[in-house]
């Protein structure tokens, strides 16, 4: 049996892994366009920090480390086509061009996505690369390119405030060791990490953020870029409508990614709404032997039901585990749908998240019921405890948690894992106050931050079917 | 409406909070013996330790607190009888005997434990009392005692090495500045913890007190203590049968808690096999109108199904809040049974765990499968990292999550809280692994040690199921 894994990302690297824990006889493929082992996409913001001292050592898994888990690793290496009727695939040396037919029992597409640049004009050149002064993080190389800009750049700019944007910015002050060096960051919505926390939770690390002296400019968008000798970025405000432009030596656009399907729809894979590839709970396309996972395709949000790309390494391992796992054949399932478990630390604050925002529930028409409580990591009394907020929202019917945000100096992380196994149980507000959680004085508190806010959904849950079955009698 | 509540505790402030909460016209009378508000029990160690500057930190709730919240608390007030028959308390002031007859329309027992002595020859007073240089910590008053005595005295020994006894070690150290103010810690079991952890992780905490310098002997029994001038302590080891004694200015027996159930019992409350007075999941006794809740109550495990006694802080609030609220006309339920999740933090080790021991499954007739794995609370590229261990114990037949242990630097008792989850919810390791855990380099690798635990009991649990199948066909 032979299995080919198309990229050496976080999915391809696991899929390889599992495929090979699951098969021990098979021969297992992974074929990648980029001369690098797996490494962590997620660590070059700390290396342009400085955090990690050298781009090397986020390699995870080495060429050498394939080869002794008996994982034919061929990199530098592109797959031209796909020939799904004869179960074959094409592959071409980006080094030496030289192409090679290879067969294949079970095929996993593991291409990933690209950085999405938005039709700005002056950002992108017609070959799709990039201008002058104009860069994106995604792979290792781009990383490369804009620490090589960076050695040479005294202000630069940031388009967008999602998770990479933030990090970079981040970065950009570590590196100058102040905030001289980001001249600014601007993104099209009201607040930072828009797809991960509502404006209320944002306001809490946007405090910490202009605490640093960082110039974040919300409801902004970028509509020209000029690059010469410096690069000239042109913004509407979209609350005063006023015009202005910023004068910098590099700009870096961080607005997302898009999954990259164009092999998979080469071979006929179903490619859904959210434009990534379609798979089912055991990551089988709608090609019969072709499994995909990880940044290229898409699945269902587990509360919304509508399918949402995948877009995070911890998505990416786990759906990498079960398709190289059914790949090589097992029998391994995916959880009923996507919670979309999300964090970072900024400037001191551990933010996480799991579950739609609030604005998400809303735009699928759910009002949620929200508890919303601040407290600390100790007991009052106990010295060292630090500030927490968890914000929980409920379905109104039935009081069932659907989504918590929660920030924090520490521990936020834990705490929405913990509600993301409410929501995956479908737990209500009232169960959580049942599930008991550790108490110590040095460590936690008796009622941590998670369970008064669930009592505080309960509160109005309770309050609302209350006057309800007032209005109805 | 009247509602009495006997004892201040955890539990019993809680149900006077929720009972107020729930009912805003009843007349709430909270009697306690002693002259104190709600005080934290367990922040006790920390006052002895210095931590925490003074004894007076530790009241949360003071009186006045009580009065503004609408509760009428009765200090230094014992009740003396309860007539259920006739819905009617007697009480009697310990400063002027003066008696009440009160009545009441649901009353909750929070008479809560007390320290438990074993009957060692020359450690208790016929009177009940203890003989002189002879401590246990359950009260305040205790560890007022026991700073006293700690001020004249140059060493000191502790009997018992559970939660208590450990924590009161740590105290005597930092107290001191290093480990002479200790003379020793012994315990009739093998290891320290016992009834929280198995002896594997255990060996993890001994290695951590061993490097402090204390001197811990397991599987010791004191059967004579002698006072006078100094205190003579006669062990005998279960190992070698060798008999030994030390000589110390004081000794404090750290060997658990017993009910107090002796009010509850005259009422006509029956007591179970573990010696708790038994509630239904409502907190209702046997006695109509009375409920009970905290350390004098029992409740069965939620895993092995046997009536245990509660011993924790965090399900005495949790216990305490439904028989608030049930008394006060509310209806609320406690969880299906009692995980006991419980953690310290000791010489800078967090120690946590829920669910059943793997020694109490084996006593309950299950042999667990184990899945312990030791990583990083952070991707092994990113500086910072701390050593984390988690094991797992799951069920032979289904592989369904029983119990966990977790022993780290930082973040052991939010993975605990995690497992406490899955069990409740009746998890298998398998769908354990299904669940998104949030992941960012500088917060949590992609796959934590709990999931990688899991991922270990799959393994064994597949590989067992295919031999029995094998050896089936």
């Amino acid at each position: 049996m032979r299995i080919v894994i198309i990229g050496s990302g976080a999915a391809g690297a696991t899929a390889a892994q599992f495929a090979r824990k699951t098969n021990r006889t098979a021969e297992i493929v992974l074929v990648s366009r980029e001369p690098y082992g797996e490494y962590s996409r997620c660590g070059l913001p700390y290396v342009l920090s400085g955090v990690i001292d050298r781009f090397d050592s986020l390699i995870e898994y080495s060429p050498e480390w394939f080869r002794r888990f008996g994982v034919e690793l061929r990199l530098s290496t592109e797959v031209t086509s796909i020939h799904p009727s004869r179960r074959t695939v094409t592959t071409a040396s980006l080094l030496t061009s030289e192409e090679e037919l290879m067969d294949y029992d079970s095929l996993v597409l593991a291409t990933g996505a690209r950085a999405s640049i938005p039709p700005i004009p002056g950002a992108s050149r017609p070959d799709g690369g990039l201008e002058d002064r104009v860069y994106t993080l995604r792979t290792m190389d781009d990383a490369r390119a804009i620490a090589g800009a960076l050695d040479r750049a005294s202000s630069c700019m940031v388009i967008g405030a999602g998770l990479i944007g933030m990090e970079l910015s981040e970065a950009l002050c570590s590196r100058s060791g102040d905030s001289t060096l980001l001249s600014c960051m601007v993104d099209v919505q009201s607040h930072v990490l828009p797809a991960m926390i509502d404006a209320d939770i944002a306001d809490l690390v946007e405090r910490v953020i202009a605490a640093q002296g960082i110039r974040f400019l919300p409801g902004t968008s970028v509509f020209k870029i000029e690059s010469g000798d410096r690069c000239h970025v042109y913004c509407r405000s979209s609350y005063t409508g006023e015009e202005f432009s910023y004068s910098v030596d590099m700009v870096i656009v961080s607005t997302g990614t898009s999954p990259d399907t164009a092999l998979g729809q080469s071979a006929g894979c179903a490619v859904g709404h959210s434009g990534g590839i379609v798979i089912d709970n055991r990551c089988r396309t709608s090609v019969e032997g072709v499994y995909a996972a990880g940044d290229c395709t898409e699945y269902d949000d587990f509360i919304t039901r509508q399918p949402v790309p995948i877009g995070l390494g911890s998505i990416a391992v786990r759906h990498g585990r079960v398709a190289g796992i059914n790949a090589a054949g097992g029998d391994e399932c995916l959880a009923h749908g996507l919670l979309n478990s999300r964090t970072t630390r900024l400037f001191g604050l551990e933010v996480a998240a799991t579950g739609p925002t609030c604005v998400e529930l809303q735009k699928s028409g759910i009002e949620p019921i929200v508890g919303k409580v601040t407290g600390s990591t100790l007991p009052e009394y106990f010295p060292g405890g630090k500030s927490i907020t968890a914000k929980l929202l409920a379905h109104p019917k039935d009081g069932r948690i659907l989504g918590a945000q929660v920030v924090g100096e520490e521990g936020a992380h834990q705490r929405a894992n913990l509600l993301a196994a409410a929501i995956l149980n479908l737990t209500t507000a009232e169960q959580f106050l049942q599930l008991e959680t550790c108490y110590a004085p040095p460590v936690a508190p008796t009622l941590d931050c998670v369970t008064l806010a669930a009592e505080a959904v309960r509160t109005k849950w309770k309050r609302t079917t209350r006057s309800e079955a007032q209005s109805d009698a």
